[in-house]
């Protein structure tokens, strides 16, 4: 059983992607979540092209990682100019990454009529590069840039490109379809062929797939199968144009359809987690029907098909949802529901209560009807459960709030207040207090007038504000959803809110998010 | 040059996509602009199932479709029954379409355990059946459905039971990948088989793929070069779990990847309105990354791309997007160089101002480093440009604006009021509106305020908004990045404002939403 590198470029080919913008703080929150998970290369950025990029290696190094190695982007040197004094090495070596890729041009045509060097100055420049950080003690892998397009015009020069690049050092020479345009004949053909030039010269070959033709999965396989041991490719797909090989498809295929050994035992149970994750950080809709991981992956509506899966499931399943941790999704039937909430509501230790998880299924798909989701508002989910069952005593009532933002001339500095007027028990209090925006100002005055009363909420901070529009063809009267990540230190949960407003919608995960605090800390 | 029959089943299969539902009118509208794109067959329904259906047959025959044949599918009759009685081989026969397609067990599992019938009534169901139709003066295709599966089980049964279905009279054996779980090779070297018994009996071989596996294109593909003569697939791909085979990629991919002959001459150049024009009538968002017919299918974000696309289209791009009726287009970000200021900033004529075109791209950079993103708000990019280069002239000014957002009672409904006062020349206009919320009151009353003088206003509004929260890990006081996308009927533009204030960031995308309308409106 062959051995698979997973190399993840998220951070860098993905963030390529239209509307994909990473933060550094999400970049290292998607970092640390993919070395739990067991990938094996994390390509982390482009030192040279941007600040955000260089800083992310500084940043990464506090990160200790378990697994993963850490690598930075570069492109081979510039023409007439030694590598020790290109900037762009400068930038890689100063990134303290343990790997070092560098793309370079295997295409004779990109050479002479885009970069505008000689053919055999481009040799000269990968030899040159690869050699230069290999002297510095870095693992040095090559990314052929239009290996396929380039071989097609011209084998030999494409075949001369990544010979140099495996005799300067790279221990890995990565052969890209950067257009996306090859078919998996071609791509297993080609790559049989550059293993035999670059076995005996000891280096592996890996495989970078786009999505331009929806065939970059089955490339990537097609590469694996001819010799290939490293695949490269992004979190659900993200990329330029039609996206990268979407690495959770492509581990998925090698580990459950072909047998290949690639991650840990306990990866792939994580699979959908993670996908799930990286949306979410990425700020991204997730895809219902991502092969393996969407939502409606194993989702059944046919009747047909219904009572066959009754019978058997693996009539109308090609795998068990759960070794990608997934699950079955039965529409329109509540049996499965119930099941669902079954396995949800397992601590409040309801499952002899038919009559109250039917009750609580019915509350959660009135909520989902109109905006609400549960499956990262689970603090949600639990005050709700307890206000089904009449558990739920509620700590502090609203009696009103009043927020106000208010900027005077072109470009004045917008100011906010928010009041605050909630009773504790037979005790009204009254808060006011400014913020940087209308629901930290809310946040402030609320806290203001509970602290005194929950000395606990003290600990607890806000981590995350998310909004999203449910239905954004309505403009801004659609509804929105806001779903606020707390922490006290210990755990992290999650709260939700909708409304047509804003402001309501904030206000709603707000004050789920306290009180889950304050019923977590009596038990 | 091979011809491939293409068979669309988006009317049938496709409706099985979750959360795709079509009304009859949206059959037969699609049904119409199918036949006007060339596709060969259009499987409308299956009759039995639905009144729906059965009514669709009957108001096609009006269409009188130029080129397509309308295909109604149906099971094999059921068990101890004669075909000329089975409720379904009536409806098959009552829907009066010219070719019926009928599916049959393959699969020995499902035979006994899912049917439970005996093996050889399978057979027989299958070969009654089919004689019946044919003996009806119907076109006969049969859908093998399980057939890889089936044959990976028990190869001997599954070539028995297509065998049987060429005998009755079946011109096209459709193998069907039901459950999506096949890999390429695999589904070639089926194909391969099926096609060695079937072709001395005369009949075709098709192919029925699904996407679980990412796959469904690269086996659709496989199929074909083993020698399949028809694909059947969905439009954009809808259809149960992961869907059908996007028919739109495996078209372009026959016609301009692999040369087989398929639909008309002209049918291609036609492809991105096809698609776009199902996904309207469905109303279904548009996937943005969809090969060759996606919004970002041919879009340019990285600066070394644009830079090189401006050398030689060829460099980053597969084909010329006009092959498929697409369009090239080139995204502004950090990420990109001075080349994509200078393709973006063209209709501006600043192509020989260097010191203007870094200006521009020095503004895009330090706002991108504040959480701005000009991708998706070209118009907001378009007046920077006028505001670097110095001919921006504000058509008015902010004087102030007052939001108040208020709720009483543990669940009373918000209240939404907002003032804004404004100057137009030399008048001062002070307005005040409520709205579902404080974006939309503040638009309100900024309207209110504007109507009068720039009568255009009224044509515009606005048609989706984005809240993403920009550096998540500061809580509430991170930085928040609105972008709202306005249409006046003709055009459609994105507008974006960042604020750590929520309401301050609407106000500027709204702002800029006007203003860019009454740039548009003057030139």
């Amino acid at each position: 059983m062959r051995t698979i590198q997973i190399y993840d470029t998220t951070l860098r080919d993905g963030t390529q992607g239209e509307g994909v913008s990473l933060s550094l703080e999400d970049k290292l929150l998607i970092t640390r979540r993919l070395d739990e998970f067991g990938i094996d290369f994390i390509e982390g950025g482009y030192p040279l092209s941007n600040p955000k990029d260089a800083e992310y290696f500084h940043r990464v190094r506090d990160l200790k990682l378990n697994h993963a190695k850490v690598c930075a982007f570069g492109m081979t040197r510039r023409k007439g100019i030694a590598a020790k004094d290109d900037p762009g090495m400068q930038a890689l070596v100063n990134s303290q990454a343990p790997v070092c890729t560098v793309v370079g041009k295997t295409s004779d045509f990109h050479v002479t009529e885009i970069l505008r060097v000689s053919l055999q100055e481009n040799l000269d420049m990968i030899r040159d590069s690869l050699s230069f950080l290999k002297s510095q003690g870095r693992e040095v892998f090559y990314d052929a840039e239009h290996f396929f397009d380039g071989f097609a015009a011209n084998p030999q020069y494409a075949l001369s490109t990544i010979r140099t690049a495996a005799e300067a050092g790279a221990s890995v020479i990565i052969l890209c379809d950067t257009n996306g345009g090859t078919m998996p004949d071609a791509i297993a053909e080609r790559a049989r062929q550059a293993l035999e030039v670059l076995a005996p010269l000891g280096a592996k070959v890996g495989i970078h797939c786009h999505n331009d033709c929806e065939l970059a999965v089955a490339n990537s396989l097609a590469a694996v199968d001819a010799g290939a041991s490293q695949v490269q490719g992004t979190m659900n797909g993200f990329g330029e144009r039609c996206g990268n090989a979407d690495l959770i498809t492509v581990i998925a295929n090698l580990c459950l359809k072909k047998k290949y050994a690639a991650l840990r035992q306990d990866s792939l149970e994580h699979l959908t987690e993670l996908s799930r994750f990286v949306y979410e950080v990425a700020n991204q809709h997730h895809r219902n029907n991502q092969p393996f991981v969407g939502q409606s992956a194993f989702a059944h509506k046919g009747g047909m098909h219904v009572h066959a899966i009754a019978r058997a499931t693996s009539s109308y399943e090609h795998i068990d949802p759960a070794l990608v941790g997934n699950e079955r999704r039965i529409l329109v039937s509540e049996l499965s529901g119930r099941s669902n909430i079954a396995a949800l509501t397992a601590k409040h230790k309801l499952d002899d209560n038919r009559g109250l998880m039917d009750a609580i299924l019915q509350r959660v798909c009135d909520l989902e009807a109109v905006g609400y989701q549960f499956e990262a508002a689970e603090a949600s989910f639990d005050l709700l459960v307890r206000k089904v069952a009449g558990t739920f005593q509620p700590h502090f009532e609203r009696l009103k709030y009043h927020v106000a933002v208010s900027a005077e001339g072109m470009s004045g500095e917008p100011v906010t207040e928010a009041t605050v007027k909630v009773r504790v028990g037979e005790t009204n209090l009254h808060e006011v207090a400014e913020g940087d925006g209308p629901v930290n100002a809310l946040d402030a005055a609320l806290r203001k007038a509970l602290n005194g009363t929950f000395a606990g909420l003290q600990e607890m901070r806000l981590i995350d504000y998310k909004v999203r529009v449910v239905n954004g063809e309505a403009g801004t009267a659609a509804k929105i959803r806001v779903i606020i990540e707390s922490t006290d230190g210990h755990d992290v949960w999650g709260t939700i809110g909708v409304s047509e407003n804003i402001i309501e919608a904030s206000w709603l995960a707000l004050v789920d998010a306290i009180e889950y605090k304050l019923f977590k800390d009596e038990m």
